[in-house]
């Protein structure tokens, strides 16, 4: 009798088609890292949908190929996008491993292995922070949700109430000073958690997109000014717009002369601990609360990857209950440190420790090192290259991997319409993929160099790519 | 010169790194699918954090083959254990391509093909719950994110102001009633969003526990009384403790009588919807105002896929929204649908409607409707094999492939205690992975029947292990 469920779960047409599947992403690998075909094979929306209807019995050895060539190849030297990695293929393995044994980490007994392998590793970032024996933290689905968990930690920690059982109604409204050039996610997390956008007190920045400490004092009797309880400060390690560092030190200083909660979205620049040259770039990160830091960009994991990381690890166990547990009862809640549902917003989490433990084992510590401080060198040279051109402005001196630039001709238009226009045409040509950002000048190109492939000659021919299709038609 | 970071993209060692772990992967599936092995290798989890120290330099051909040992294998026809599936390998091979190539989906441009393939399933998803044209939606990870999703949408929609941006101290505090037997992650994302326990207002279950329509109108009475705002009703299909299925008809009913928003927790029952056997269960689903439904329950997908969907799809766009933009603004927000960010909590999004395109795409829908309308089937017909044992008790018959029960030897002491000592038992001897769930009437075992390859005669024997584990050593 032919069973096509069993079927589908034969080991031979698994271990058949994994071959081919193996040999089709080596062959993708091979052509993006030499620079093959467009990085960004662009099409219109609406064509695209028309390119993906469902269910059609289209077979494997035709639509993943269809596939591989609409997607992105962000392992192409000239993918210069958004904060997302071109993965380690190792740990593209770990993911694939771990999707097919499907061990979710949320309660010990689903996945007793990669449970362990998570909080060891979290260990392991949090001591790289500088974070002492107290620290712990969880891995979650990515940074907003990152961000989301360490400021309902904040939150249960600082308000001066049980939020978690009584609600926003059960006492003083609650703000947090956010240093104005935050990530989105942090608004976002504000709001979803019902503290509306007077929750958010933004503290401006300098003239490097840094956080101004001077003006946490104003912002804070801003926020007490209105009948907010001022939770704690949230900034940037680095900033997503130009990847500038907030000065923690001094803003640590502030935090702990008026007990506040301390943040610290290091999504993209918490991987400046692994590297000694950068590793001053996040200075006084170690007196932060809690930070969040992406594996996924940094550390060359496939997306998702985020580690929450707490200074006093107890805190962790608070975002998510109706009391500081660990006072009130007898047993500490971190006996049970491993149901980790207890400390993630996550019911069921993928196993996302596996990619970064085999990567860190196989490889070693020092590649991680070794990528991180090449591509904030090269980073830097890009910024040096482009000062010394006469046509690009400079925003700010990149202090990473992430660049701001804009190109002024000689004879200047609409310059915010004509960066808008260049990007667009380069990437429609396929040859870099780039974005764009609003910053207080105008817009402005943006390039995160996170491919290992991307070298000064690339950069070099982004600026005459620019300049080529700056010209009038 | 030598370059390991070069080395370790380099595509011929990624090749035969992979061809080795295909054929790791296929033995492994091979053995789990006929049974060897144990289902869970139980280990103390402080002993499990020993066995893996983090960048200890071990290599991939012995780390790997003894992570998949020390891990859970939920091929097994042992595993009944938590509602995570045995996923299809071809997912996990799309969940590898995907994890590769990382293009991830908040903005068009990171993925646009993934983008287009997670529209055109969430409108096949949609289209299969009875929802009609202005029916759309989004993937997210995790069903605890669906929820808070939909009932960030719920909150918009009907607190009668704007708390997106107002915050809850913007009006009256609010309230949802939801079932007795919502999952936990209901109530999680109700204190995430600062409503308190108080926000949630219980709706008691009949014997079956199944929500009571009729108890509906004292609950809105009393969060009135408490004055609260009540903005909706959260009920199951089906509830993960005994898989019963709320009367969505009758509850639809009074939430439109009320202008309340309904929200269905379809995690893992919507997948009825595929099974003309069983699609009975979820009559009146088409009317809820969302739906959540994970892909990584009862559609064979490796966590993590969850499917937000919204019978008016613009309800989707609230969710994140200060306002009703597509009211205030000349242009329609649905015009951008392709920029996924603006409905999805995440801001970097795994593509995951790639497994699941793949497998509706190779293996057709009817697989997934024999996959779920068989183990339905095998959890009513255990069911009736533990009604007609003398000393198993049901507490409620299945509906679905989950079963709860308990065993009740003729000389009885401790029952509570009996079925914990019977699980620990039965786990550590690694036959079978089962849980436990505290009901009304006490601790009961509990099974859900998700890997294709469970039988009769393994559930035979499974009654027998229960009642060799209970006898006396």
């Amino acid at each position: 009798m032919p069973d096509p469920l069993h079927d589908a779960f034969d080991s031979e047409s698994f271990r058949a088609l994994g071959h081919g599947v193996v040999d089709l992403l080596a062959d993708y690998l091979a052509g993006a890292t030499r620079g093959d075909g467009p990085v960004l094979p662009w099409k219109d929306p609406a064509a695209q949908l028309e390119d993906w209807p469902v269910a059609t019995g289209e077979p494997l050895e035709q639509l993943l190929p269809r596939w591989l060539a609409a997607s992105n190849h962000l392992h192409h030297p000239g993918y210069l996008g958004h904060q997302v990695t071109a993965p380690l293929p190792l740990a593209a393995l770990g993911t694939f491993a771990a999707a097919l044994l499907n061990g979710a980490t949320a309660v010990y007994e689903m996945g007793p292995a990669n449970t362990a392998m998570e909080q060891n590793l979290v260990h392991w970032l949090a001591a790289k922070l500088g974070f002492g024996a107290d620290a712990d933290g969880i891995l979650t689905s990515g940074g907003s949700l990152g961000n989301l968990t360490a400021l309902l930690a904040a939150r249960q920690a600082k308000a001066g109430y049980d939020v978690w059982s009584e609600g926003q109604a059960g006492g003083a409204p609650l703000a947090m000073l956010v240093g104005e050039q935050a990530h989105y996610s942090v608004a976002r997390a504000l709001q979803v958690m019902g503290m509306g956008r007077p929750g958010l007190v933004k503290v401006p920045a300098d003239e490097r997109y840094k956080t101004r400490p001077e003006a946490l004092h104003d912002a804070r009797r801003r926020a007490e000014a209105d009948g907010r309880k001022v939770i704690g400060v949230a900034v940037n390690a680095c900033c997503t717009a130009t990847g500038s560092f907030d000065p923690l030190g001094p803003i640590a200083d502030f935090c702990e002369a008026h007990g506040l909660w301390l943040h610290v979205d290091g999504a993209h620049g918490a991987a400046a601990a692994l590297s000694p040259k950068y590793r001053h770039l996040i200075e006084g990160i170690d007196r932060a609360d809690a930070v969040v830091w992406d594996a996924h960009k940094m550390l060359m994991m496939p997306a998702l990857c985020t580690a929450v990381l707490f200074r006093d690890g107890r805190r962790g166990y608070e975002a998510f209950a109706q009391e500081a547990s660990y006072l009130l009862h007898r047993h500490d809640p971190r006996d049970e440190w491993y149901n980790l549902c207890g400390r993630t917003f996550e019911c069921t989490k993928t196993p996302m420790a596996l990619p970064l433990y085999l990567a860190l084992s196989v490889y070693g510590e020092e590649l991680f090192a070794d990528y991180v401080t090449s591509r904030f060198d090269l980073g830097r040279r890009f910024g040096a290259m482009l000062a010394a051109e006469p046509d690009f402005e400079l925003p700010v001196p990149p202090e990473c991997n992430i660049v701001c630039f804009r190109y002024v001709p000689p004879k200047q238009g609409d310059l915010d319409a004509l960066q808008v226009q260049i990007r667009q045409r380069i990437i429609a040509s396929g040859a870099f993929h780039l974005v764009q950002t609003r910053l207080a000048t105008g817009i402005h190109l943006r390039v995160t160099i996170i491919s290992p492939f991307t070298t000064d000659g690339h950069l070099q021919d982004l600026i005459e790519a620019v300049r080529v299709t700056a010209r009038p038609a």
